[in-house]
């Protein structure tokens, strides 16, 4: 019998199962990256604000750790707006140590898509809503991620941001008539075999996972956000622009960020315009969490995936988890 | 081979397919319950506001066109808290007539519970959040119904409200440790057949529908807004307690509303605060739009599951459509 695990997108980039590594700014580094791609992932750093210095680092960490698995770069479009010269590095490696795919999110990729082709690389473009779609394919994506609101860290504002469930087949039935040879991964939420096979039923050929890779040992994130994330469930996260604020992140609307509601969020969620006019004592308190490993203030990026998330074992525990379980349920 | 629609839920009650009809207020009227109770779904009349008269009327028209479909009717809690005369009526009808389940949601249902269990009817319990599953299970709910924030109408809040694709896994394994006898139901973006084999893969034995149904021959939603629903995709909707301070429904925190986002909905987001402070004209602007079908103004009632509705059959060709999709993605 076939197996139910193999997609478009295994057979493109020879993975074991349909799963692709959010590039997780600040917590997809070379080690997680490496460990997915050695598992049978795709695995994406997270180049994230574009970091020159962080980024050859940490992707040339992940190649030693690959062996022959498919690796990848994702970064913050607006960000390489201002500074592309991570992403000039990577198209710059060899042809023996390119990566397979970029992806871009959070802007308009086609300035960046010519420059992608002519190294042979795949572009994959995330999404947050169809209309953002046409750009995607007219920048010539081979694979598009459709991203629900329910996802951690960056993404589309709650009041009329999209959710998985309903978004990935309305993708799917839009790119069937314009652009059916595109790949389509869903994001948001998919932290399982249940909810991997969730993702194909709706017709994407596979799914990008953030939160349940970020709570691995080879994530980058910091110990104690990971044991929060363990410790709370899927009402305990929240939508908004406040740690952009806390952090100076000058994100362009409509997007905002999910992170754990901590004690600190709560208590801003009810001061939102003081906080915006006057931020300096809000940063000060976070800054001092931050350094000190305080979570009650400090913040830990999951979406509401983290409810299915207890443990923080290796990335690739994980990933056999995901197919084992989906396996199970697809037979 | 056995079918790979028969769940716990189907069983339980005689159906065809493990589908609900969602209990829309003034729209799933004994037409449409009736249809999908003959078309092997579960058909619940929307009690709603607990109204006597048009609940009365409605399951009667309902009992006549279900043969010997399964029916139910639903309500909204906190309504019944000022007035159950309509669940008591319900509850008042001889043992052939007595409905097989009665659906809660928005606020506390054990007061009612040992009423609704002494008449040997099921009770169906709306959760949109962890938090709330206790109360549930202690009101003795034979199922339990996860509601994403992407569902149509009224539901939780968009800063820390759930989305379908991992809420509902959350809540199975909640109820697996808790109470495995309990049922669940998805409810919140599912229309088609995709989204209905998605459901079930997340550990749901069915799911709840609404606007799909919404959008059929026998619903009572105004045929303008029918008409908008069909031509809006998904990125068209919003939620927000906008439209409940136009119509002058006093709904509790933390509940608001998903509607199609439409022009005056637009103008009135930007403008909350003097809206919630003087809503007279705008209720004015609102009340002559409803009056004259202008649906620019006046809303239509759909989840971000519009997306996938482009039409508006009769609700047994919805059921046949979402069954033999479902089946052919799970063979």
């Amino acid at each position: 019998m076939s197996d139910r695990l193999a997609t478009r997108l295994t057979r493109r980039y020879g993975l074991a199962l349909p799963v692709v590594l959010a590039p997780m700014a600040l917590a997809a580094g070379g080690a997680l990256a490496g460990a997915c791609a050695r598992g049978g992932a795709l695995g994406l750093v997270g180049g994230g604000y574009g970091d020159l210095d962080w980024t050859r680092r940490e992707y040339t960490l992940a190649r030693q750790l690959a062996g022959s698995g498919a690796l990848g770069c994702g970064f913050i479009t607006w960000k390489l707006d201002q500074d592309a010269s991570a992403l000039d590095w990577l198209l710059d490696q060899p042809a023996d140590q390119l990566p397979r795919a970029v992806m871009l999110s959070f802007g308009d990729p086609r300035p960046y898509a010519a420059r992608i082709a002519r190294a042979g690389i795949d572009l994959i473009c995330q999404v947050q809503r169809l209309q953002q779609l046409p750009q995607a394919i007219e920048a010539g994506a081979t694979v598009v991620v459709a991203q629900g609101a329910e996802a951690g860290g960056h993404g589309m504002n709650a009041l009329n941001g999209r959710a998985t469930l309903s978004f990935v087949p309305e993708v799917a039935d839009w790119l069937a008539t314009h652009a059916p040879d595109t790949l389509l991964l869903a994001a948001g939420g998919i932290a399982d075999g249940r909810t991997l096979a969730a993702a194909l039923m709706l017709g994407a050929d596979g799914a990008l996972v953030g939160s349940r890779l970020w709570a691995t040992r080879e994530s980058l994130a910091a110990e104690g956000a990971k044991r929060q994330a363990t410790q709370t469930n899927g009402d305990g996260t929240a939508r908004s622009g406040i740690f952009d604020i806390l952090r100076r992140k000058n994100w362009p609307a409509p997007y905002d960020f999910r992170a754990i509601r901590n004690d600190l969020h709560r208590r801003l969620e009810l001061q939102l315009d003081s906080l915006r006019a006057h931020p300096e004592a809000a940063r000060a308190e976070y800054e001092a969490a931050v350094a000190a490993g305080d979570y009650s203030a400090a913040h830990a990026t999951v979406g509401e995936a983290v409810g299915l998330i207890n443990d923080c074992p290796p990335a690739q525990a994980v990933l056999q988890r995901m197919a084992d379980q989906a396996r199970v349920r697809l037979s």
